[in-house]
């Protein structure tokens, strides 16, 4: 048996879903999709140097690439059910895969999801793709395009976290939190589910807050003013930057895998644990306030090819 | 706007499918599956270097890993209707990505795909995902599980032409239609449909026959004597190379994208264009046969990490 074959033995467990027909093996997988629902389809590729330093631990490889697409099926306010792996990476040393396994089936199992099938193959880095199915109610999905003027804008968790970490790293420092916050994001799956006909509009905050939220006036024809003192950090990005670089890390920082969403101020359950920073208006331009005054901040987000 | 803005705008095309509720450029894409329907899901990765010569046309490219879905699609009896497009890539020259885009777009014309969404980013070398779903009627996916002993084993189209395309090429030799059985495979989709109901077992021929069919009969727990001399092969394959090595890019050069299925011999229709190369035995083993008598034949396939 060629480590090819060994790599497909560990990833074809067992499926209890009585959804999946047939799950990895055959040349495909075969799913019932459930009546009367609609598919929510995402895919994400995250690239070895590119979206992870190359001395990542393979079960945070695994649990992020899981993680990132969760937070796409959660921008839509969708249920996740399936997912397909490709995988192409160096030769590796034998733990390698294991371990990489156990990340991304950790993340699966915490929303019930179940791998279907994948191709993993031989390359020079590790690019590795996550494809997800998630379900909706037909006509439940949240798009960016729904927002209005007068709509509130909300986000959930912190912001910054993720890019902190990787900006102390580079500085040789090391804070817990902050690197789990970019290993591990969580994926926000049940506030997504809430939100549905409560929201007007939400996106997957992975290339910077303010890049992002642009994405989403940009949809909904729309403009925004964001109040920057509300936008919520955490106290460990707080006690390891100055106050403009926590504002910067948290505006344009990026890998938050949060949502920003919109909706009307009566339309958000208390229990959601989700902060207001600002409100959609009809100007067409997204503004920056400071202590009430309009600031100039750059909303360019994460950029790959710069 | 920035390289992967406009990249995005490439892909974002005009969606005609009124299955299709959303297409790229949100967080996800929406989809509602026929009722009554099973889904297939697949997915290949193609790698630069690994699956194709580093200095491969942009279009042949995208042509070539819509293909090699569709024939996954195809081996499982399934009608291949949407796909997700993962794409990882070095900074290229201006016209590369609308090239790709060519290619791929022509090869799911074909067959009536819709491209619904996809992720872009960089990397050191190009790694392509695609993930195709395809449909059938419940309960009518054609598996690699189902052969029974006295089935014939049949086989689409000829063998080696891809893998004899690409050992010319290593000696600096050219064959277009070799070369063209390499960058563009003819998936198998509408013999797949035909073979619905008919075929007992069917796989998708990517790594080599031998090895490919050995995969077939452990899934079905049965053997098979293959008549090496029925293998159909290619008349430009002939024309370059002695008996010996046609055998052997035949049975295990890969790259082929040909279905090979079992079936009754009333079962499959005249029209399909299909050769017997043997039979479905209780042996356990899969045996070569050369003018009526055993021989010994290698079945490793096309191996990535050797």
């Amino acid at each position: 048996m060629d480590e090819f074959e060994l790599i497909r033995r560990f990833f074809d467990t067992s499926v209890d879903d009585p959804d999946v027909i047939l799950g990895v093996g055959d040349d495909g997988a075969i799913i019932r999709p459930t009546p009367g629902k609609e598919q929510v389809q995402v895919i994400d590729t995250l690239v070895e140097g590119v979206h992870f330093p190359r001395d990542g631990d393979p079960a945070d490889i695994g649990y992020r690439v899981v993680a990132v697409n969760l937070s796409d099926i959660a921008a839509m306010g969708a249920n996740p059910r399936y997912m397909m792996l490709g995988l192409s990476l160096p030769p590796k040393e034998e733990s390698w895969i294991p371990a990489f396994a156990d990340g991304l089936f950790a993340a699966a199992a915490e929303h019930g999801v179940t791998l279907v099938g994948g191709d993993t193959t031989s390359g020079e880095t590790i690019v590795t793709t996550v494809h997800m199915t998630g379900e909706l109610e037909t006509g439940g999905a949240i798009l960016r395009s729904g927002a209005t003027p007068g709509d509130i804008i909300y986000v959930t968790g912190t912001f910054g976290d993720a890019a902190a970490g990787l900006r102390l790293r580079e500085g040789g420092r090391h804070d817990e939190f902050l690197m789990q916050r970019f290993w591990r994001p969580d994926a926000r799956v049940q506030a997504g589910l809430q939100l549905v006909g409560r929201a007007t509009a939400a996106i997957d905050v992975s290339d910077g807050l303010l890049g992002d939220l642009m994405k989403l006036l940009q949809a909904s024809s729309v403009g925004a003013v964001v109040d920057i003192e509300r936008v919520p950090l955490s106290d460990a990005l707080k006690s390891h930057f100055a106050i403009g670089e926590q504002r910067q890390l948290a505006l344009t920082g990026g890998d938050d895998y949060e949502l920003c969403f919109t909706a009307g101020a009566a339309e958000v359950p208390s229990d959601l644990h989700c902060t207001a920073i600002g409100e959609i208006t009809t100007t067409g331009e997204l503004q920056c306030r400071l202590d009430g005054a309009i600031v100039d901040y750059d909303s360019s987000g994460y950029r790959h090819f710069q």
